[in-house]
């Protein structure tokens, strides 16, 4: 899935919580964005101009991303009239929902009638999905993990590839979720894919490449989770991670939503990703673990930062707090010496 | 899915191995079967009469199995006006192949026109399928794990199955595989279901039972498979398994398919399954391994389950050449201590 930019946002009424993909495909891809689109009531500020929909499309915008989430992952009725606005301006409309903008017979009549292009990211594709190989493949790929869902690793993939665009390494963050898509323009939501393919389309997903040229590839779920382990599995296979980051959130003592699950230990959550990476990649390892230490004061998540590293042997990172410049130089570390 | 029955199995112009769905049903739920309904060349021999569609209705037969597999899971045009002559005969269609009977507009058409169902087993039904809960149910739950893909897993759990309801304990074999579910008469494919929601198929699979009841749920794929892990660790999560089976083909040296992939060895496989296991049931125990054994000649295949059985201190069987008693009873002995 390849999506037309520069992109308009679409807010809605919402408020910073409830638009997190908008505010992710802002800080992480500015350049790609040409205003954001507003319903009245909204008090999301996303440093752009709030913009008609006609008036972004005469900005520039070709696709207008739904930026926000409703309850139970529906395209709200109150959201309608402005999306038909933007298919009538010239926009191709994209949703990361569990419900789908094609479902949706007043947007589905006019993108046919206009020749617009609905994308609806969470939509599993079967039918271009090929099975695993597992075959070894040249290009280095790194795979972000965690102690559970929601736990920055969309963030710390793309603060990796930042970091080492920066030092001139060639890197590419590949999105495996809603967000993540919107951020990259391209990739394949795996939770939407039947089980049978999963590894399979992580292995689409990062491709053969030049020796030294990293993919980042966006982790999902985690292998401690109850409900989603598999799919954390099935990626972890596909993507035959050369090195790992480990990502967890400060102060989460069990799986969110999930009050009987403990999450593990992060030795307990090195070892266990690392011998299931190890399947189809011997030379898998963790190379640093990306804590979001947000909740804590500046002092309590420095202390623990040094803390775990110490513990670990491994450097250990807030990207926001502190970026991610010692996993880069782990990485690239590690790399050398296989 | 619940289909009915009795079952007049269709096995075409098959032979004794493009026709395993058939021959399996046969074997295991003969009770259930009416007929067989060949074409010409079939060289298919399921011990029961050979009907036409019509004679097979006559006998009491509700629906018709596709019980054959054409070269790329196609539903074969020659198959067509046998089938078409079944629906026309009052009998219902099912079949487990990649493609669907409904895609197939003749077979759509007179279903509809006639009031008959067309049961696809394969297809995913991700809007009936919740989440998993991790929540522990009552009742007890065996499932059978593999070193590979076909190394006899819903073998095992159907022959543990009848051991156990032998010995006067209740047991229900839950399916998760076409094959399987035609068997059981019900069930769910589960590598047809989306991803994120295995775990959550696999718990209504083997819902909340008395206490002294046993699911044998049926695995597929293998934790040590490339392609196919994630399905088997959703599976495993969701099925919340007391005790596992260790399923193995005698001789297999590497991952069918995957020649650069050896085979875990019994102790390697023994360790991950109950560690995965582990995660939503800190019970969970391999109480015996299971061999298919069919390539030795009987003094090999003998020694062989003897030196397993030695060197893992566990029961060691083929179900077809020794049967699964001692299975049965470490499961039942390691049932009562814990």
């Amino acid at each position: 899935m390849n999506l037309p930019s520069p992109y308009a946002l679409f807010v809605g009424d919402a408020d910073p919580l409830t638009a997190k993909t908008a505010a992710g495909i802002a800080y992480w891809r500015p350049e790609r964005c040409v205003a954001q689109i507003s319903l009245p009531g909204c008090s999301v500020d996303l440093k752009m101009p709030t913009l008609s929909p006609a008036a972004a499309a005469a900005a520039g915008a070709r696709l207008l991303i739904v930026g926000l989430a409703d309850f139970g992952g529906a395209i709200a009725p109150r959201w309608v009239p402005t999306l038909l606005e933007a298919l009538n301006a010239g926009l191709d409309l994209a949703a990361g929902l569990h419900h789908r903008l094609a479902d949706m017979p007043e947007l589905a009549a006019a993108a046919k009638r206009l020749g617009r292009n609905l994308f609806d990211v969470r939509q599993p594709r079967p039918e271009q999905t090929p099975f695993a190989t597992g075959e070894k493949r040249s290009g280095k790929r790194c795979l972000s993990v965690g102690t559970d869902c929601a736990v920055g690793k969309m963030f710390a993939s793309l603060a990796l590839e930042r970091e080492l665009r920066r030092r001139g390494v060639a890197a590419d963050f590949r999105a495996t979720g809603q967000t993540g898509i919107f951020i990259a323009g391209s990739g394949v939501s795996v939770d939407a894919v039947i089980s049978d393919f999963v590894a399979g389309a992580a292995e689409a997903l990062s491709p053969a490449n030049a020796p030294d040229h990293w993919d980042l590839v966006e982790g999902q779920g985690s292998l401690h989770h109850p409900a989603y382990a598999g799919v954390t599995l099935g990626l972890i296979h596909g993507s035959q991670p050369d090195a790992l980051i480990l990502c967890h959130a400060m102060g989460r003592d069990h799986i969110d939503g999930y009050p009987s699950y403990p999450t593990p230990t992060l030795e307990r959550a090195i070892a266990d990703n690392e011998r299931a990476a190890q399947l189809t990649n011997h030379q898998a390892r963790v190379v640093g673990v990306s804590v979001n230490t947000s909740k804590a004061s500046e002092q309590d998540a420095r202390d623990y930062l040094a803390r775990i590293q110490d513990r670990l042997g491994l450097p250990c990172c807030d990207p926001v707090r502190t970026g991610v410049a010692p996993i880069a130089e782990q990485l690239l570390r590690t790399a050398a010496t296989t």
